[in-house]
């Protein structure tokens, strides 16, 4: 166990090494960027897909929908710069929200995010398996098997920590970009030149997809429209990883992370209105079998090296964009659970310097979701901006409070700029909440409110906890109030775990009693007899028991105990066999488990296991150090 | 939850009303013969399956293989007989094997029993749908579904008790009985009278499945001869039921159980090849649509409410057998536990006098067969009769023994009647294992093996445990050394819960030392001056810890106590958190349950839970009486 922890994980880190692990520009683009950066690879395949629908004709609308995207863009952008200098030590959506708007926005801002981390992994995994099964079609049907696997393997990833992720990660996102400007300049190329095998490329292309485009199904309407702007938007999501990231930047944080932002920014428009203008340009049109890419770069370099060279580029982008998710949720989690709104678990660092628990739970529920939509991405969009732009609106909005607050200079330009990204990520939420809602989106409107109220009662359950175990010096009265206990060993049979379990209830308590149950009397005054012989000295009473439930008569026992006794306090003494292999927990202790669960509601009684090691019982996995 | 449990299963009962629940031969008809009556709505279907590949020219075959599985029935019947009144505490395949063969055959039949009960649980109910979705082939897509929800009832009705279960089996066995013998006698009628209806219905059953019996695709060989055999050996199944249920039996239970076996195996006999005869006389083809049955009863009726009647009683009947496996099960695992072979949790009686660990185990596997092959009986057929016939065999070879070495009288021809059925089973045994391995028999004999050898540890683990334990007065020396120990009591803040654990530490020992761990001076210096306002009279030691761990100081600080003071126990006492609400259990006690684990293999110490009731926290539910 402990070896292969250490091969799978490596060695723990000490709290001191957190400094050293920060990021430069260069590794802090590839992993908070990268989720951004890949959405590229669906986000025009999206708002094809809408429009489609509307007949061929209407695919051209693409490219003023991206370059309208793009323009939203540059306003969040430009908004969370200004988000990124007024929060160094990271200003994500639920805290902006929390400390400018309070806590019910900020729990809503929360909520929105934890849901949409989930959903990025998701997404991304299986747009990166379509990536795949356009190069090798026959592995299509393995969609949901391989995504699982990519999941495990960046679960794994990142339960090793976050350096080693930057190395990792850093490769394929320069690939990438790499791998997209190439296509991008090959195919502007083919288009300039005119006439070329591209264009036989295209027609034996729709030739073989004659109803995905062939006419319109639904007539051309503003509301087409709205619904491909907004599936469109999906290529917005990740744009917040880096204002919630400025902690692991190197000095100067702020400085660098607002310098990777507008980098991050720039690439993406870059790609994203070039594959939605040689989408047009070459007559592109969506197909559940081939992404859009794919079809892009068949045309620019024919099935050559470069063409899978850009298929396994992109697999790989958007797998390892879920890695995103995976600095993100975890770190969420444990700013929430510090606030008590998860449980508690969530706050701490494991011995890898990572927040264990919010990694696995992202890993399981992730590949839920790709369960139970089969992978395919389509049908997860519309789950997926309506978060996005929910947390957006409510940080935006928080950034225009934090300016009117404070009295630095130019405050109100601050305050216009944070407004402007406020009303337009608003406007377009309500775009995509109201056309993408009878499509899926409902799920999600209903899940925030949901997620919002189980964080508002585990904080309650905490103040309440809190409120009621407080107590002061005063109270108590300067000193412990002294207790006495008796002690209750049940014996099945005289052996060498009774043995060590009666010993510990004689140095508990001078009032141990052994209990012995049976259905049977001869069997009872056998064990009476028996009992004799050994000079305990402690005295053995028989319950008959004409339900063979060993319980009832052993809490009846209690009961009389404590009429006697009425202020002492009952240890109910156990032996415990700690076995030597796994399996053998299944052989043993099922009646001290049933003994122990019963009386864990009885007020004043105790119930303690002592272990008896069985031969062989190997020694313990050290403790994590 | 007390209220849902007594609902579901019913108010408990006392031992001694074990007695009462005796069954009469009628009941006792309905309780261990429904697998066995119900498997002629499968086993002339599958011969017919085999023969199909042939040929329609080969079908004629499935009659003399009927004729040649009866007489087969017969031996096996006339053997058991002989059982029965040999062990009428009940001589099921385990005890007999055991009992004359010794450990290891008893093993080999106990582990292919266990295996048979669960695939008899899955094909019965797999059938009972197909009979369902024969009538109403729109429920074809909810196959699985439908399994699981009878298999999830039946379930219950067993947790429910043994009487109740005749009450609720006694009704659809006869009905079955009952409608099935309308459907040979309806159909005699209408092949006697020639020229009818009938005809025209057979010609469009066949026109519309020419692919099941167009052409011959492999030559009629022996080899296919015997494998329709094999298949059809399903219908053997169960036979053994009562032998193992003797003592379910009303007195004399000898003589009621073997009336009982003899009329089972007549009605049994009638019934397979008065099917098969109709089958062969309408020109039947097996279908993946449509059951043989349906489709005899559909030539033999039309689709009136009759054929719904046959359809009804036959889907009940065949969801019902799967209760002669919950009879069964659940008494070979107690059988087997009370011996050491299998965990003690089996051994037990539940509060409804039924083995309840048995029973949910094997709803739950034969639940998982269901999932995995689709719902599909043929799927599961090869697995099937393997096992059946391998306990067999080795019952009637235990038989033989069992005669030799008594000196009752006619104990040579009982012997030799065994030694037929012996024979007879294990040549059977052996056309099955060779005609159906590469089909999936393979599995099975994989399976034996390896649950045998399972079995075989679980028995080796108790003993020596057993031998670890035992220990002697006089090794003891007449009285029990007397031990001292130390307590600490980790401090994460100063709390109700806290001071109830310190004063518990206190009443356990003189020595009590409470640590607080922490990654920050500072805050270690707050809590030692805070500390000493209380005045618990018990020393605080503050322990630094650079990897956030809790668990290492912990134990380094407990070295240092046992070297202090070597021969003393260390307890460790940690305040636990009742909670209110079940949810509740997430948000408390995760460090005291890690520092649980990590102690538990260390030897000398005990870690010892004070449990806090948080405010709320309800009662427990009645223990089980």
């Amino acid at each position: 166990m402990k070896d292969i922890r250490r091969f799978l994980l490596g060695p723990p880190l000490r709290s001191v090494e957190a400094r050293h692990q920060r990021l430069t520009k260069a590794k802090a683009l590839a992993v908070f960027s990268s989720d951004a950066l890949s959405s590229v690879a669906y986000a025009t395949e999206e708002i094809l897909l809408v429009l489609v629908a509307a007949g061929a004709g209407a695919l051209w609308l693409s490219v003023p929908i991206t370059l309208s995207i793009i323009a939203l863009l540059g306003i969040v952008a430009v908004s969370y710069r200004q988000t990124i200098h007024a929060y160094p030590s990271g200003g994500g959506s639920y805290i902006v929200a929390k400390h400018n708007l309070g806590v019910l926005p900020g729990l809503v801002a929360g909520s929105a995010l934890l849901v949409d981390y989930v959903l990025t992994v998701a997404v991304s995994v299986a747009a990166g398996v379509a990536a795949i099964t356009s190069a090798f079609p026959a592995l299509a049907h393995h969609r949901v098997g391989i995504a699982l696997i990519f999941i495990a393997l960046i679960t794994l990833a990142n339960l090793r920590g976050v350096r080693e992720s930057a190395n990792i990660f850093a490769a394929p996102t320069y690939f990438f970009i790499g791998s997209i400007a190439l296509v991008l300049l090959a195919g502007l190329g083919r288009w300039l030149l005119g006439g070329n095998p591209a264009e036989a490329a295209v027609a034996a292309s729709a030739a073989a997809g004659p109803v995905e485009g062939g006419g319109a199904i639904v007539p051309l309407s503003l509301f087409v429209v709205l619904r491909a702007f907004a599936s469109g938007c999906a290529a917005m999501t990740g744009v917040e990883a880096i204002s919630n990231g400025v902690p692991a930047f190197k000095e100067p944080e702020s400085h660098n992370a607002a310098t990777t932002l507008t980098w991050m920014a720039i690439i993406l428009a870059t790609m994203f209105i070039g594959i939605s203008l040689l989408a047009v340009a070459f007559g592109i049109r969506p197909s559940g079998e081939e992404t859009v890419i794919s079809q892009i770069a068949r045309v620019a370099f024919g099935r050559g090296v470069l063409y899978y060279a850009v298929q396994f580029s992109t697999a790989l982008i958007l797998v390892l964009a879920a890695n995103t998710s995976y600095a993100d949720f975890p770190r969420l989690a444990s700013l929430m659970a510090k606030d008590g709104f998860l449980p508690r678990q969530f706050a701490n660092r494991g011995d890898r310097l990572v927040f264990s628990n919010g990694i696995i739970i992202l890993g399981v529920l992730s590949g839920l979701l790709v369960a139970i939509f089969g992978g395919r991405t389509h049908a997860m969009i519309p789950l997926y901006a309506v978060g996005v732009f929910l947390s957006f609106t409510l940080s935006q909005s928080g950034m225009v409070r934090h300016w009117l607050k404070t009295d630095e200079p130019g405050r109100l330009l601050h305050a216009v700029v944070n407004g402007l990204g406020a009303t337009a990520t608003g406007l377009v939420l309500l775009v995509i909440a109201g056309s993408k809602f009878i499509y899926g989106a409902w799920a999600v409107v209903i899940l925030i409110p949901l997620l919002v109220w189980m964080l508002t009662r585990v904080r309650v359950h905490y103040d309440e906890v809190a409120a009621e175990l407080a107590i002061t010096p005063e109270e108590l009265g300067g000193s412990l109030p002294v207790i006495e206990h008796d002690a209750v060993v049940p014996v099945a049979s005289i052996n060498r775990a009774l043995i060590d379990a009666l010993q510990y209830a004689k140095s508990l308590s001078s009032r141990v009693y052994a209990i012995h149950v049976t259905i049977d009397p001869k069997e009872g005054e056998r064990m009476k007899r028996e009992w004799e012989k050994w000079g305990f000295g402690v005295p053995l009473t028989v319950l008959y028991s004409p339900y063979r439930s060993l319980i009832r008569p052993l809490i009846e026992f209690i009961d009389r105990i404590d009429r006697r006794h009425p202020k002492a306090l009952v240890t109910v003494v156990l032996p415990e066999f700690v076995p030597s292999r796994w399996w053998h927990v299944l052989l043993h202790n099922q009646a001290a488990l049933s003994i122990k669960t019963a009386l864990l509601f009885r007020r004043g009684t105790i119930v303690t296991s002592v272990p008896y090691h069985l031969h062989g019982a190997t020694p313990p996995e050290p403790p994590p150090a």
